[in-house]
């Protein structure tokens, strides 16, 4: 009898070559190849293990979802402890379940959360140097949310999306976007049914420009209507970026 | 002209194997040893860099203060820059002045605070663990403030005070000393004139003994009188420790 499990895992990416097994690339830890490990040594059989969205190097998870299909399950409640006592502390297993078959983390994903994490002061922190991105300069968090203002509907966002990517369409729906203080960190807080190669970052590199008053609010709607890449801003590092949840039909 | 320097330090302990350079051990990094060799970069003299606590591999520190003579100081203001730019990411210099030539970080200082963070929940937080210690069964914070309330005062701390120490006194005096939650965080702070060799970690592996109902508070008080380290709660691990602070004379 065959069983569909769907994990809930968190990572701290700093230390992994993204989620994605490398082909031929050994010796590169991935977050794919970890957690497919743990599974099969649970399970005694091979596994395909399907990721909801699959981070890049240095970027984390506070809510990756993954599934597996298995001949040789394991009691529901036993896989939680069973995974991690096999992972590394940089990858942790925090919801597992059952689920119909038919369930795919990727394609039956309805929206995912990132959030990007900005440390705005004159000084680095030690203690989250590995989970932000550091900026000196003043940021005017004004012209940062005019622009975020520009994200929101249904459109294509070809000019936020890297090369290396072959997607057949460009369009995709940002349900929600917003930027605001949570404690000392900016946070920059995006929703969305899909997004593009790098397109969070590339996002988030183009408000960084508009913060630093390099270029108007406007800029972000003009670059989106224009469609080339090389004219958005750069493409922000992954240490400030997380995957926080994604969505499923209940 | 002889300039005394006086430097506030933070540094994700993790890393490093302690504070104290470590004659012989080449290879193991340590924070004096790094921060010594950045400031004799920036001087071209050899110096004495003296510290306020000598931290274990794997402790924090968000408030270190050192100290260093030097007959080629540089500007005031410049300190700061020119010394974080030599530094790993784990080290940062948070604060640099000039102070009279007879303060010594170590025998100048006051007193010093330390708080010990545990996150007391099922699951480990990836993004926590480098800098908590992780408890998993449940903790009664009313019997682990109650045996806290023992702690204060001028007392004998040789029941928790590790062996290797080559102190003359093993009395202390806790000026302050509690115990709450910052967020999901439970915080054990602590405040003293001085501690002794791994006095923290023990007094957080006692109460830890307690919270677990293991023993009632009054050990706490029991020990203290006994003296005797052997009965003891165990050494509770580095990574939840972080030397918050040190006072001098203003």
């Amino acid at each position: 009898m065959k069983v569909n499990v769907k994990l809930e895992v968190q990572y701290d990416g700093t230390d992994f070559n993204g989620w994605q097994i490398q082909e031929g690339q050994t010796g590169s830890r991935t977050v794919q190849s970890e957690l497919k490990q743990a599974v099969e040594k649970v399970v005694k059989e091979p596994i395909v293990l399907i990721g909801a969205g699959r981070t890049d190097a240095g970027v984390h998870a506070r809510g990756q979802v993954a599934n597996f299909i298995t001949t040789k399950p394991i009691p529901e409640e036993k896989w939680i402890p069973a995974l991690n006592s096999l992972l590394d502390g940089d990858i942790r297993v925090t919801a597992a379940e059952e689920v119909p078959l038919e369930f795919h983390a990727q394609h039956s994903a309805l929206k995912k959360m990132y959030c990007y994490y900005i440390l705005n002061s004159q000084y680095a922190d030690v203690f989250l140097r590995r989970y932000t991105l550091h900026c000196t300069y003043p940021l005017d968090i004004e012209s940062m949310s005019a622009a975020v203002e520009s994200l929101k509907g249904r459109k294509d966002f070809r000019a936020f999306c890297a090369s290396g990517s072959s997607v057949k369409s460009f369009e995709r729906t940002i349900y929600q976007a917003d930027i605001f203080y949570r404690g000392k960190l900016l946070v920059f807080r995006i929703t969305a049914d899909g997004f593009l190669y790098k397109m969070v970052r590339t996002v988030v590199g183009t408000l960084l420009e508009i913060g630093k008053g390099k270029q108007p609010p406007e800029w972000m709607e003009s670059l989106i209507e224009g469609g080339e890449r090389i004219k958005a801003g750069p493409t922000a590092p992954p240490q400030g970026l997380v995957l926080e949840k994604v969505w499923y039909v209940e």
